[in-house]
């Protein structure tokens, strides 16, 4: 069993750590609250820049050397710019769990963003947002994030052509002062470790990093406005994409959204997988998720769907929706939280996976939430309660968008 | 720790498992010995709608029904059709292993194939092979694997259109007939259960399901043909793919190939990911592979990159290969073997994979390989093993294929 330590540090670091003694790897989750949303509105995908460069050149390696140390341990980690925080994770043997956190001290706090790590990088962002215009899906993403969120969460990390052309190599290194410092921090681990050596390593590795004061601790508002949008493509596929008001992650009634969802898109027997797709044949991509920085949630449909198939395809996902208030039954209701237990109970599988959940915890909920009270909220979940979500929760206020060759003809469906 | 058991039952079914008593969650992969490679030339796409028809209807159940008791313990499984096998594995909480063999074999055993379904998954292949138009990257993994694996291996799961057009009911139901029985069945099991008691169940269950005598246990021969291709398509990006031949699972020398590719591109200190990308900015995507059949190996290097920059990205991903055996050092293969290592040693942290990985051995090598034999195969590959790998196997072969706005110029370099 795990044993879970929730501590804010004197360096100023917000940790929570989850001792697993049987496993034999462990997890670390270094946690930045400040992402996409925290850029200046000029230079959009400097956080994305520092993000790919900080690693390239710090007081003690070169770009090479500290990916060869990190190499030379056999430690895999990865790094991401989200809408509201930065994250890089490190999976490791438990045996190079120090050395490991030693490295990414090294990088963290003293990264040097030589000349050329900023140009080449931004050069390479340059050219992925060229290639999405090859990825339908990826610009489907693209462009409904911005009609959906707006212009602070709506942004995408990579940026536009024109804010990219502006970074310099000054830029970068203002935006790391100004966002990385032991108050926006939250560090995460879990797996076979010792918190107590942990926590000391911790102290004294970043001890006097920036400000300890915590910030970036508040979320966005959320204007979620009623519009339709259609993006002419020459695609051979239609995209569909619709969203409306949903709950939060902290809302009580998260739990029933997430319920929801699962009976909408969970599995093999969920709504649209077996009405749209299996039965009608009508799309061979459809699914149902939420979107939730904090503060704010929003459910989306989408689907891939032939060109003559969409407005079928578009009636089709809200009549699902719909009819979920109308023949909902206990034993699917039941099914779908059996399905959400077992995956909740099966995640902690995966040490890393645990670790991201800690993280998620402290960046939602300023607290590690223990995995049975979780589940027990999501089985406090009835028919009852769904069909209230439902009603408190009109899908009546609808942001639609379209990519490829036609156009919806249901514009009358948006804010009606 | 665990314990691995491996035998071949009764009824047929070859058997490895692997016993983790602390693991809280168990998984069971059934794989037919019979895939892409096995199907009618006049109707290739068959093996495809079998899997995803299969378990749409059977004996005691309707497909909606069947996925509803799934859904009811909480089982998240799935299916695929690779080259030479078709694979179903199924994760669940270890209290309902045998619910979910029980459930497999329903639909293994007494598939109905409804009219309906049958017609619904060949619109959604058909639905699929016209999105590929819409997805670069899978359209050029296609085109590739024709052009380097030929006319059986070289087959795409989805088929194609004028081949799904003409398959009927009774064609799959036939094919099901014909390839799925016992002797062709490795099934694998890893986490928490009880080895006896699954093999009784097994036995149990699957007692008298077709031909126990061992099928589909050999692999086809592939005649390597250096070819280059240009497929023109109007897009942003260029996708530059390079084959030559390599070793196979079973070789001796399979440990120096994966060595080989950790070098090249294994991780952040990679040499196509640093040369290629973070030095030169060349391309924003750059990978090396092997792809291995039974009894054949294959290299593969792979790049998106802009059209302009179409041969200098080609010119230096061979490069990178030749640079291998001119500059090697011993700090880079022990670095790039503790990587595979640290790789190897957490995988077996998933239960999945391990479960998966069961299954590879046998279909490979005919028996489970202890993960301290793989490791100690790795960890004694040395900087001369790899020169001499490279010099037993030069890249003077090669098939090359480019898709996009422009046509390559380097046409000598293929079968020089």
């Amino acid at each position: 069993m795990e044993k879970v330590t929730h501590k804010t540090l004197a360096c100023g670091i917000e940790l929570a750590c989850a001792e697993i003694p049987d496993r034999r790897i462990a997890a670390i989750e270094f946690r930045l609250c400040s992402g996409i949303a925290d850029e200046p509105p000029a230079l959009l995908g400097l956080a994305h820049v520092v993000q790919e460069t900080i690693d390239l050149g710090t007081a003690h390696y070169d770009g090479r050397g500290l990916s060869d140390a990190f190499d030379a341990i056999g430690a895999s980690h990865t790094g991401w710019t989200a809408r509201e925080s930065t994250g890089y994770r490190c999976v490791v043997l438990p045996e190079f769990l120090d050395r490991a956190i030693e490295l990414h001290t090294e990088y963290l706090c003293t990264p040097t963003f030589p000349d050329d790590s900023v140009e080449v990088a931004i050069e390479l962002a340059q050219q992925e947002i060229t290639a999405l215009q090859d990825d339908p899906q990826g610009l489907c993403d693209k462009l409904f994030s911005a009609q959906v969120f707006g212009p602070l969460l709506g942004r995408h990390a990579l940026g536009e052509p024109e804010t990219l052309e502006r970074i310099t190599r000054d830029d970068v290194a203002a935006h790391w002062k100004n966002h990385y410092h032991t108050g926006r921090m939250i560090v995460t681990a879990a797996g076979g470790f010792d918190a107590k050596k942990l926590i000391d390593l911790l102290e004294k590795r970043f001890a006097g990093f920036g400000s300890a004061a915590p910030a970036g601790r508040n979320g966005y508002r959320v204007a979620f406005e009623p519009r339709q949008t259609h993006h002419p493509k020459d695609l051979a596929q239609e995209h569909v994409a619709i969203a409306f008001p949903g709950v939060s992650v902290e809302d009580a009634s998260f739990p029933v959204q997430r319920v929801l969802i699962a009976i909408l898109s969970g599995g093999m027997s969920s709504r649209l997988f077996t009405e749209v797709r299996e039965k009608q044949g009508l799309v061979y991509w459809v699914a149902a998720w939420s979107e939730t920085p904090r503060g704010s949630g929003v459910l989306f449909l989408g689907a891939s769907t032939t060109p003559e198939r969409c407005d079928k395809t578009f009636d089709t996902l809200l009549r699902e929706v719909d009819r979920v208030s109308e023949d909902l039954t206990d034993d699917e209701v039941e099914r779908s939280i059996s399905g959400l237990v077992a995956k909740m109970r099966t995640q902690g599988d995966l040490t890393r996976s645990r670790c991201s959940e800690l993280a998620d915890d402290l960046f939602h909920h300023r607290r590690p939430i223990p995995p049975e009270e979780k589940i027990a909220r999501i089985e406090a979940v009835t028919t009852e309660r769904i069909r209230q979500f439902l009603a408190d929760h009109p899908r009546d206020r609808l942001n639609v968008l379209t990519l490829g060759p036609r156009v919806l003809e249901r514009a009358a469906a948006v804010g009606r």
